[in-house]
């Protein structure tokens, strides 16, 4: 039962693409990403992914439309629907899933990243 | 797929530790809150609840300890564990939870608040 402020957790790490865990909620996790350029297109087949925005700009491309996020703002990606974020700056966010999703979801690839790293 | 704007979500409410969901995320979810002065002491006896300070500053009174949390600050309470959030002034705060927990938990009380407002 201790506090954790976000800004001082992202000081903490400077690799892209990478989220950290600093927390969990029953079987869910809250990671913090720092991310700059384009991620690959994926989907996550079993669950919805939550992003919320902390600094800069983040954009998600669906097959469909653009969403742009800016600090303050958060989206429900719903499973099963392909989403590419990307960045023009360094943007810092978090993500809430649940355990054991991979970043890269179905797709797999280099940006795939550890899943176990806490800060 | 819609972008969600947390500082314009809070201009559409004003009554006090009444929480608004905003989001959910598979069985999870996201709710507002307005807080200012004392809760009641309660528990969730079958979830960890996490707070996220969005503005001003919250204090969770614990058994054993109390935490104050500052904007950008969060805090997962364990399932079980009794608190009591209180703030001397206005505070905006995120609350993510399963679908269906109650805000007064194990107690009620005139503090119950709706389980299904959306905003």
């Amino acid at each position: 039962m201790k506090s954790i402020n976000l800004s001082e957790k992202f000081k903490k790490f400077s690799d892209l693409w990478s989220p950290k865990i600093i927390a969990e909620m029953n079987d869910y996790q809250f990671k913090l990403v720092k991310v700059v350029g384009d991620f690959v297109w994926h989907k996550h087949e079993d669950t919805d992914e939550t992003f919320i925005v902390l600094c800069g700009e983040l954009t998600i491309k669906f097959r469909d439309r653009t969403v742009t996020l800016s600090k303050g703002e958060m989206i429900i990606v719903p499973r099963g629907i392909e989403h590419k974020p990307t960045a023009t700056a360094e943007c810092q966010i978090m993500i809430i899933e649940p355990k054991g999703v991979v970043n890269t979801g179905n797709v797999g690839g280099v940006l795939t990243a550890k899943n176990d790293e806490w800060i």
